[in-house]
């Protein structure tokens, strides 16, 4: 029994290690954006046989993902995703783990995974999940609101340009029957009313049309929305009686709209604070 | 389709988002260790109904994740983990990700999770993930040998003086007929050799018999073994043969041994880097 | 001669330890605030005798040193000083030393040292400088305007409060003949209208008509100028002659005045870079 | 009166900004080393009619500031001068300043700065120094005793590269009549072995007979040292006498000696600290 009996000494004796950690508070006052990157995306995609260029389902089960994400920690007021990334923003006030970016960027990073896996199956069914997939996080602060607008904006110009090229390389391969790389070659140097072009013209397909869930990436946002319920009261006669009830409660929804420009912040003027 | 045209122009108008990015790199010649901490975990080890005070099933899931980040990911050397924690450190001469802290940290939160609930059947069976678990990291730097070795040994001392108060709680509620509250108020104030004490006179139980893997955690290290397989071999005559090939290969093992004291690091002396 | 030939060598091999410097970038879109204290300022005013509560001398050689870091370094804006203290902000667009936190704050404290000796005869004259003093620095970002004004508010109300504090400790002492420990007991306790009365009830002084130096601290700015000088002209027939030039220039400015509130702020728009 | 009775509250209302400092602390277990640099020291060394290539009032003022550093700071253990740079480097056990790298690198940056102006009669007499020089800095951390000899042997190579050139190039000019472009074309290429033999066969120069002050730069440290001095003691008898009285004290010491290779850590051992 004596084995043990120094062991909370031997703990003390050990704790000044906890001195080499290093404090990584975020400035106070900006926002705060974690964006997350699939790992190695282009080989899990290709092993799960990702419909190309956008996979719905693959689509679908990020923006799960991340909705949990906003719904399981605090104070993050919207999130922007496309293809095998999705970005963050807590809002400028917030307090949340004392604003410690390891901490920030691990929750985010750690409950998107687990999610993603969660909830394969609810979106691609009986296709078996391979294997567990990895995403990277970086914290990015950001001082006002014009540079978080800038920010999402220059996500979503990403998004743009990257589907752009990929809807019309996929139509050269898949309609076209040109090889990989003939429609890399066919593709070098176009701008893009050069793909558009090739889209109307050689496939009758007019980009504008294309879903915007494509085009434009998502938004998710928290919005009051009613709910009504049905609730059993107690009547004064003692009678139970079934009646309708509004609610209105806060909700992660989904859009699929442009953030580049003033109209969408216009309609949302909850998201941002000012920048006192 | 005007409306694009200046897309490309528009995402470098942006792009200057891109340089509020702070470097994180790591300080060279330090030894990087990642600490992943359940998040909640006393409120899912209820909700799934862990045993107490030890759930072998949860403690294997941990360990297995771990397995996976330490095959998955590049230069961990070495992981220690208990409870709902585990710690994974980079060889001090590690060049992956550039050394950037919120890369490792959240790779290894990331695959860790989604490790987790990938295998979680392999663990419970049939009894069900009731919500995506998530889990919070953050990165410490040791410069020296002594200063790992004693991070290790602290995690280590952790993990027994928690594991004996545990045992004796559990012991006292479970077979003693205590309440909570009065196992607790019993246990108040006493050191090591009295709970000790407690577990033998009481319920017989001498904690040294404890297995291992609760009283030391769990260690795991890349080892070079030794495996046969069976291989078809062509013999001169044209004849097939099977025949016994050995190999040896670098596997993550585990161990539930003293990493406190000299005697693992001699035996394993290819952990660290000198401190040169 | 052959004990050096291998010296660029020798070099390139220590040459790594380059790579151990971390990067210490501001963050953009952010005022940068550099801050020096006086070391042991309590004992270099003893010792070289500075007059109490206020000595006009070393108040002037600071903000003279501050005047030459405005001057001579690139960016900043706006000073403010009080008693061994003085405060620069670089504008929030700076990119000057790529914003290196480390170079910013230490070429203040180096230019304001060295200038604080240099300039030393000037407003003690033949009283010598016993020896070298030294000052601390500390850099601060504000990611808004009204950050940056509640920063400078902040050290002009602890001015304020430490003026008052003293103007009424030093009258007791002086003129009332209280021992120090007695004017500190008699201040304990007290607020600004309680210290506002003792003043003016026992020594007829009107705390607000104290120099306005003394009670609101320095502020230093950047203002246009103009400027009359003498030039020698060469006329059409040959004769020279002396005519005034008026030339308009930025010249750095000391007031006296308010910091606390807008009035100041909509005086100089030019201070402040919009929250864009 | 009015006016100030708020002002306390005033203060508390501002006081919300000291929350945007952000936590500095270096790393414990590591040597910290400062690095001071002269700021636009060429031009400054044109202006007060340095001698070429080694003015040795300006060296023997640089160090003089460096041994003020280490006499009125607490905790370096060993400087390191060369040209117009000092490097300093703290006891890795440090806790001075709690370790703030921004609070260590200014003090030592200011101090340096005063002394430099304080003593430069000392060292230029009635040449008047022009205008303050100013000085920068930086932080540099290193975990091992060998990154820290590499560090010192880092900069005692490029000790010994730039005055092996500045020696060839102000022989070619001051001596062999070269302009400065010629005597430059003329080293444009050029090993170290090369340098040495136009030194020895054109101006008959041994460049290892140069003074080690040129060659190995300055080395400063803690040395006891054993002083006599005079001391008057009253004899029983009543009789006053003098006697010599031998006390030994820790001094700062100049050496101008090899810091690469092993011979003088192993004959002062008391500078480094063991790397447990």
């Amino acid at each position: 029994f004596h084995l043990y009996s120094g062991s909370t000494m031997a703990k003390s004796k050990f704790e000044y290690v906890r001195n080499f950690e290093t404090d990584d508070t975020c400035l106070r006052n900006c926002y705060i954006v974690v964006r997350l990157d699939g790992r190695n995306f282009h080989r899990f995609a290709e092993q799960h046989s990702f419909a190309k260029p956008n996979d719905e389902r693959a689509l679908g089960l990020m923006t799960h993902s991340a909705r949990t994400v906003m719904e399981e920690l605090e104070d993050i007021m919207i999130a922007y995703g496309q293809s095998d990334e999705y970005s963050f923003v807590f809002k400028r006030s917030s307090n949340w783990f004392k604003r410690r970016a390891s901490k920030l960027v691990t929750h985010v990073a750690s409950q998107f995974s687990s999610s993603y896996v969660f909830h394969w199956r609810d979106y691609f069914g009986e296709q078996p999940l391979l294997y567990p997939p990895g995403f990277d996080g970086r914290v990015v602060l950001y001082p006002s609101n014009q540079n978080l607008k800038d920010y999402l904006s220059w996500r979503q110009a990403d998004c743009h340009i990257n589907n752009l090229y990929n809807t019309a390389f996929w139509n050269l391969v898949q309609k076209g029957g040109l090889s990989t790389s003939q429609a890399e070659e066919k593709l070098k140097g176009t701008v893009a009313a050069d793909k558009n072009e090739i889209l109307f013209s050689e496939f009758n397909v007019n980009y504008n049309n294309e879903p915007s869930l494509y085009r434009k990436g998502t938004v998710l946002i928290w919005e009051k929305v009613n709910e009504t319920t049905m609730k059993q009261v107690r009547l004064p006669n003692e009678e139970e009686k079934e009646v309708t009830v509004m609610r209105s409660r806060s909700k992660v929804t989904a859009h699929h709209c442009d953030v580049i420009g003033e109209q969408f912040w216009q309609q949302h003027p909850e998201i941002l604070e000012s920048d006192g």
